[in-house]
């Protein structure tokens, strides 16, 4: 690659004219990469503007395989799940998940609560906190009436600032204070309600100050803006059965999969080399519904897992119970959804998600991508313990490597033929590939298409 | 909802009944909801066909906005990055933080390691470990002999089995061990790899030691899995100028800008509650081009976020120098990535990333996505200790908020136009399109659509 040049005042371009500039400056075959751009892009005008309108310089779109997981049982209701996810075998380990809990009562999942929180940060060169403190106290009303005007809406919804306080946090760092407010923001996330909120508040406290005899000592403001850690938004999923009734396999009797099933979990508790991919298994049902359900991923993903590490050590976001027996999984997670706002009401696939899950509320949308999550891990820790991870998995990216060799449709079903009994590698596919198509190796295979 | 009937035998079903059973049992207008799901096919019926193959019950396609920021130079050559992202404003803040530092030596990122990591979890009942410890070394050139064929072709390209060795965890839990090895796995993110090496020394493993005099000693291998932490797979990017170069704004000079820019970061370093939104906003970049790149965003983030754990309080991901009249602003994360294997070589906008990239290496991706989330970081930070985060967030957002108000271009216009310089909130955008349109307040308009 040769060193390109800058370009000055992209953004001002048209969408033509960002697309010529790029496909001109870092594209060998002009005409076959503007194809695949505009292949992607709907046939809807009016949509595919709607979609470009999403964010800035967008050119195009990106698929992300959009499946669905049937026969969720979720607090006594059934639900089909919708998952935007690209990695094979989630869907399939999702759908799983819900056949064997089905006939068990399903997932019960309960939202504890549903608090979020922002934060005014900012120094202060003052000696006395307690001065500090009956300021803000003596200008609270007036911080709260500053917001009014913008809180009014959710305030008519039932929610809205829930507490407000100074906290010293000097601690942590010289002359570091916050002003902290807990918000309920109803059916939204909430990011740009909490974000506009703590901007008005800091307006508001600043000319308080700067009126007061508290001016003598410096403020400065260092920011306003919400957290994305919301371990005060927790919602809880839970299956169980009786130790007898967990037969998932003919290989291994149902007390020693639950006793190697809580193992498994119990690892996941104290070692975080497998904590993080434990709970990475959880997030790709809770990526995959969160996504197609128009929802932060980001946002979520950044507070489960600080949640996940809360005790000082990353550890297990699920856990297990056998007592009496009964076996008892349940996973507890921070989860910060809106049904409202953002790009909700926008993104047609969106819509047709919340309508496939019965536009649920926030609270009951949380309580089904715990249950997802959970599934997630259920299927995982099934195949670890029992066949491995690899004989699911490959079966399922079986179809990619297949792809991948550009096998035909009959060539493809010999070799899903072939595996149906054995775990497929990556090698032994390409090894029964060769040996279908008569040729020696890939090297042969790329010489012929030369 | 009305309770619905569960469905069996569902993955078996084809594509048209899978869509006919959820249209029929999940939406009220049938027609209406069919036409979204095909609309969003791709028009070409192979491609489709590629698409749905990528997972299980695939029925449509999730689009994520494509977009692209220009003018990122990262270890002196010219980028322009592919972004899949649906939040609006984050490919401005790439842009704009490109063209920042384009003309102060742009972004320097340096690989500092790229090994991976995977584990065989067992319990063993025996009481010595020194004996276990000697077996294991009796038989560690059968266990890696076991692997031969399957790290074959990663040898031939460097890579393969870097250690291997055993460790006691009976500290962690009672009677627990681990086999715990580590890899070069090149251009791929290896997963597959790793897993389906690990399943094969374990095989070995058990048959060596039930042929051992050990075997009068439970062993129970829980699992063979690979560690998505990657703490031994980093890589650092890097900006730095004068602090008299610091311009951002015409409201705060240079070197006040470089202290409240200092300060925000040390507070993320301190406050959990500042640190999750810190790093989430770094991973709105990293995220963005994992994707468009076709790697799993959701490992990265699994072990990102438990890196940013590991000295026990969850922080900070970024850090700040300033000394001698010069600013230094840097990022230290794990990136597991690959450029090769999974989706890479067979989704067509994938592909188009690779080439728009100049084809890199995995280790260069590295580079390139390390120097995206701080470039993200960059821009919030300027953004948050400056204006305030919702001036340029809520601009960018403006748009998805007319498009739910179902404005027409000219009333977009109009009201774009209004807030030039004031900054939007949901509230005054809705009160300044009731002025424009001439009606008294939102309740009109639904009713004189009704």
């Amino acid at each position: 690659m040769t060193k390109k040049n800058p370009i000055e005042g992209f953004s001002k371009l048209s969408k033509a004219a960002k697309i010529e500039w790029i496909i001109y400056n870092y594209f060998d075959n002009a005409e076959k990469s503007l194809n695949t751009l505009k292949s992607y892009w709907h046939s809807n005008a009016d949509i595919q503007k709607l979609h470009d309108e999403f964010i800035e310089n967008s050119l195009s779109n990106f698929y992300l395989p959009y499946g669905i997981a049937p026969n969720f049982l979720i607090n006594n209701k059934l639900y089909c799940l919708p998952l935007a996810i690209e990695e094979s075998s989630v869907v399939a380990a999702s759908s799983k998940a819900a056949n064997f809990w089905l006939n068990k009562g399903g997932f019960k999942s309960t939202v504890i609560s549903t608090t979020k929180i922002g934060h005014i940060h900012f120094l202060w060169e003052g000696n006395s906190f307690d001065d500090l403190n009956k300021f803000f106290k003596s200008i609270k009303s007036k911080l709260l009436q500053s917001t009014e005007r913008i809180t009014q809406n959710m305030r008519l919804r039932g929610g809205g600032i829930k507490e407000f306080s100074i906290i010293d946090k000097t601690e942590l760092e010289k002359n570091y204070y916050q002003i902290e407010v807990t918000f309920e923001t109803c059916d939204s996330m909430g990011a740009n309600f909490i974000n506009t909120v703590l901007e008005e508040i800091s307006k508001c406290f600043k000319n308080e100050l700067f009126a007061s005899n508290l001016t003598e000592n410096n403020v400065n403001v260092i920011m306003c803006i919400l957290s994305n850690y919301t371990p005060q938004c927790i919602v809880r999923s839970e299956v169980n059965c009786t130790i007898d009734e967990l037969h998932v396999d003919k290989e291994i009797n149902p007390a020693e999969f639950a006793s190697k099933f809580k193992t498994a979990v119990r690892i996941a508790e104290v070692e975080p080399y497998r904590a993080v991919t434990h709970n990475k298994g959880i997030m790709n049902g809770v990526d995959a519904i969160a996504i197609a359900t128009g929802n932060d991923f980001r946002a979520i993903e950044a507070s489960v897992h600080a949640y996940a590490s809360r005790n000082g050590k990353y550890s297990s976001l699920t856990h297990v119970d056998i007592s009496d027996g009964n076996f008892k999984f349940w996973i507890e997670i921070p989860l910060s959804l809106g049904t409202v706002g953002g790009i909700t009401s926008l993104h047609p696939m969106v819509k047709f998600s919340h309508e496939l899950l019965g536009n649920p509320k926030a609270s009951e949308l949380m309580g089904i991508v715990a249950a997802a999550g959970l599934a997630q891990n259920f299927s995982a820790l099934r195949s670890l313990v029992t066949s491995g991870i690899q004989k699911g998995h490959m079966k399922m990216h079986l179809l990619n490597i297949l792809n991948q060799l550009e096998a035909s449709e009959e060539e493809k079903l010999k070799i899903i033929e072939y595996f149906k009994d054995k775990v497929p590698t990556y090698y032994s596919t390409i090894e029964i590939f060769c040996k279908i198509r008569g040729i020696e190796n890939l090297a042969t295979l790329r010489i012929n298409k030369k």
